[in-house]
């Protein structure tokens, strides 16, 4: 069903933010109140105007009220994502999502009445640490306290070109294999006969410190 | 396994990566020309080294390239960021990774030898856009073309309080149930017989086109 | 009672502050970030820190908590008003004061848990304009809704050099006279024979309509 | 009756004048020389001039000398307040106001002609902080060397659940009870059987030694 | 006899006013609060201090009512001039020279107290003006309202080579001859008998209408 | 005769100097690269013009060779007033006078073939120095290497009220009276009875060293 | 044979680039983003175009792929360089020409596809070296590792008035003459009886260290 | 022999040309008044000494006259290398080098007394705009007005693989073959069946015309 978004500021988060939205045939108004920027975008965002966020009745004007998401984007200018996030509540904005520096930011948004705050860079930070720590983890999803399901690269010859009922996984690593997946073939709930590869990627469920433990055992070796 | 990392770059981005790698034990070196910065960090990082990542002989000083990764978080100078990344790869530095401000950026990075390029603004505004579209789609995790893994809410009475034998959920979405999450239970491959309530996540397995088809159903109706 | 009071801020309204309450005995500590403002101080405070306020650390430091007010009194600098004042409420501080520069800024002021909140070029306009519009209202306190208690000087002959019991200003104008004040005289709920001379100022007491419309009859005429 | 002004200078403290004088009905121009400041008060003021006030001509051609006041409420400027003070007592105006930053800029303006010097930080710094030492003395008028008037609220129970009559406030403190207020009632010269509740104000006059003593005997104990 | 001088403010003006006074021999203290400055006059003045004349405190410590003649030579800053020369006045100085930047500064020094007021770069105008368009007139020197004395170059034949009487200057033009002056002589008060050449220049006394005439009708012909 | 003269640069000196010209009915044509001061002195100037005195075709175009003088006011820049000042002279102006800030800039407007160097702020700091060192020698003029006439004021009783004759200044002084002034009087060439009063001016001529002694003679005493 | 070229930056080097071509007669078209600069050279340029070269839209505009030349003259903004090169190359320009500001700007040019580097002040710099340390080698060819050809300026007596025979400069020292060149005469391959003077100037031809030595003693002596 | 060099400025020309002299051994003191660029070439120049080039005491503390070239490499601020170049000349330098801008630059240096100027960018973008124009003129030299000496490299077959006696270069084209050079031999004045190959660079002397349109001949054909 679509949607209809505003965006707040036009740097590279909002930006983004908007070719994301667009891509996916969404109605966005973008808001910036440097002219520049907001007509480079004009052509590709629904509607583009050029406007203060701190002034309360330039948004009143934009009706921002009948928005389903206001994206407060503001970049450096915390004074700015502050105010505008207040105003925005006032005007009755369902639901305002504010992009925060740092943490005081954040609990400052939060104050004021911002419905949900991102912190993009931080995110992306803590993402790209795991990904470098445990590069054959290419994915992970946290199922509760204890469970958890993830996609995992095999790097070495230790579980390669074996049938996975000779691996016995779900008996020696307390697994299940949901998924097998190389360059030319995805097999979903694999049969036991199946033998697995380097560099085949399982998607696998179960406890997270098995998870984990079964990651160690198929990294690949410096 | 512990490795070693150096950041170039005390910025938003440098700051929060070093936070998760510390806070998961690794070892980490941090550069930054800013003094103030990096007296911040000091108590933090493994070692914190005030030094300007664009002069040959300071880098070469450091033996960056005995380290496992070096990410170059250099903020909003293009040309530090370029340099400094040419100069790591002269050094032999194995692994360099760098934070791109936009596409040309990106495309420069690898130009000059870059191993990795990550956009964080730009990823995590195209993850703002997925989850502000599809609310109840919590992971969605690509298995190569055409299959894929989603972890779903369940937002409306359809499908709620009924059993999945009931439901059928494989004959008629083409859709296997691999966990089912609730506040209070995780139930990891659920029995035909289990109920599913409103609010309950399912992580579901199929044909990419099933598993958005599936969302769409139990998305809550606003 | 001697309180202990900290004051954040070293402009022209936080060293007017310190000076009062200094004059009063008082004990206050003053923090400011720019060393030259801090030392400009240091004679006349109690004590004299050097500190950033947005800054959690140094604030905790400085054991805000134990203070009885805290006000801060930082200038242009909004963001850093905001942040100061969410910090300190953290840290348990009982009564925090703070400046604002505008309504909008006060209302965020207020959200974060500011204590009181001062805004003192608008309030000081405020009462120019009093002043300016009725010159012989000399003071003037609300009590309550519909009476009032004004300071007037006569400013013309209408009222001059006649008895208090001759104008019978109680029944002709609803009023009590509670003091007379002149160059060499003060005389406290004055006698019924008591001369009422041009320049005199009295204190008078009654309903708001009845004390603005006496200030009218007795302004001087230009 | 109304009276014209002028008001130089579109500041904080300019804007708030503007604001009470236009509340209260009064023909007020205002000048500055930054035209989006005039512009956005083009609808409040009476009349909104953009000019130089350090411009012997443009003030000259705004025929200043027929208004009743002028004040000159530049800001951070002391040089353009300095010469826009002295160019307005050459062009003949009555009464010009000007606001001063520091004990020294108001000599200046003295010097110069100003006949009426305000400095609002400094005097709000003052009231605020004999507000914060003494919470429960809400208003006090000097009548003279060695008499005043204070409204004060009761903040312990001492005096309260008691008659005045049994309080003998006049002998006991030296001072006549002129008014009791409370949330739902206003008493004027208050009969002796009327009882005092904490929380009650009251406006009581005397010698200035006796409101202290009383304020402080009545004041809410910590 | 030897006088005591105090400069405040080392720019063109001021070190060349201190170079002049030091080449005759006199006791000169200067200020200035750019140490660079100070210390390149170090060598030079008798005693150079590094001080803010804003400073009341700092005036006060280097006694500066003790010195004869107190020269304010600060540069483009108006505020600082105003405000140093109103402190000098206060500290008893006797005698203050101040510069100005123009007419409403040279007033405003005026109010606040200077003795006296010089504006260097409008005299010298003014001066080269005058010699710009009268160059065969070399010195000239007021007497009172009709009278004046000139200094005055023969710049064509009408008068050269004739002697003084044989001109007959007194009774033709209404002058007296005071000198004549040559690159090899210098008469005063000379003889009838003697001659005049093209390039001697001439000291005249009389009306000034009448040495105004005669420069015009000896002057170069272009 | 009505010359023809051009400023360069319309800072305190160029428009100083205009003025003068202008009082004086001279044809004057101005130049800045800054419309708004161009625009300033539109209604007094005979021509003005916007342009960029660095620019050979701009300066070529309003043809300064048909000017008698050309004046570069240029203020603290001093390398547009060397590359100004070499542009004229190769446009063939025959009368370039041309301000230096110092003597280095002096120099090498000397060089690039100036024909006449001005130096405003320090030639008038030496007549202050002059005028605060010898007060009472109002006016002095240098004839040749010996001699002088200087205008002399009388300041104590020495030589008050007593005849010429009486005082046989030729004899006793070596110098000779060319005019007496008072207020109200002017005598050129007085008579031998006339009697000197203090206050009254003289001007004198003869040795230089006989004006020096005689002025130190004459002045006040403090 | 006319060829077309495109230059990206009107600053010394661009500009002089310019004129050498245009007077050359080719076809120049020039680009910059400074308006003021392109309008500058609007007459002299075949075609002037204000343009931000790091907008790929824009470059592509141009059809610079069309062009046999693209000079990337950008002065100190070493990113802008980078970014615009890279650019080019995507439009598949065929010859992009990029000046360098240092060793590893240079370098990374050539990583982004430059075809051709130039570092203008370090190659005139050595140039200006090598004419310092040998005044008298006016041109020097190097052909080959060992051989080269020399302009060489005959600086004393040893070798003046003698015939080329008498010097026998093949056999003495390993050269053959190419040219003679003096004031008013220039002989190609010169006879035996051809006399050299002090000033004229050899073309030679010999071994590198041949043409180094005699040199060496051809040189004036200071 | 060994020389002394002296080079003012460390910008990029200054320090390639400290670079191009230390490497051929000679002795350079370098001076900038920039601490981190004099300490940054500190152990590559003999001498190197933090001095201001405008202040006249440091250029004579530095026995500048003694050397034998110093060379002014001043950077943009062509003031500072204007009075830097007359004040070296009032030192006694002999041999002033300096840098210039631009023209009107050039014209300055050369009348303050500069005994060389040099342009490196206008040089060495004349040199480009030749290279361009004639790829394969690799060298060439200019022989008085009408002859010269040409470096060319064959770049078609019109010439390739015939001797040079069949070609008659003399007299066909009226020119000599001092060698000839290819990627494996250098041939000095080569005999006439020597053969000539595509890519064979040719030293040719003869009238400058037909130098010229021999390199037209031998061009490479796009």
């Amino acid at each position: 069903m679509k949607q209809t978004y505003a965006i707040v500021g036009l740097g590279r988060f909002g930006s983004s933010l908007l070719e994301s939205l667009i891509n996916a045939d969404q109605e966005v108004l973008v808001i910036d109140k440097e002219p520049n920027l907001v007509e480079g975008y004009m052509d590709i965002a629904t509607h583009a105007v050029i406007a203060d966020a701190q002034d309360e009745d330039a948004l009143r004007d934009l009706d921002l009220a009948s928005f389903d998401h206001v994206v407060v984007a503001i970049g450096h200018n915390q004074q700015a994502s502050i105010l505008t996030t207040i105003l925005l509540k006032d005007l009755g904005v369902r639901h305002v999502v504010a992009k925060a520096e740092n943490n005081l930011h954040a609990r400052v948004l939060d104050k004021v009445g911002a419905d949900q705050v991102v912190r993009p860079e931080s995110e992306m930070a803590h993402r790209l640490a795991e990904q470098l720590m445990t590069p054959n983890l290419l994915n992970f999803i946290d199922l509760g306290d204890k469970h958890s399901l993830g996609e995992i690269k095999i790097g070495n010859l230790r579980f390669a070109n074996k049938e996975i009922e000779e691996l016995d996984v779900r008996k020696q690593y307390g697994l299940t294999i949901i998924s097998i997946r190389s360059q030319d073939r995805v097999v979903i709930t694999p049969d036991p006969d199946e033998i697995i590869q380097v560099g085949d990627v399982l998607t696998v469920v179960g406890a997270t410190k098995d998870v984990k433990h079964f990651e160690s055992l198929v990294a690949k070796i410096r």
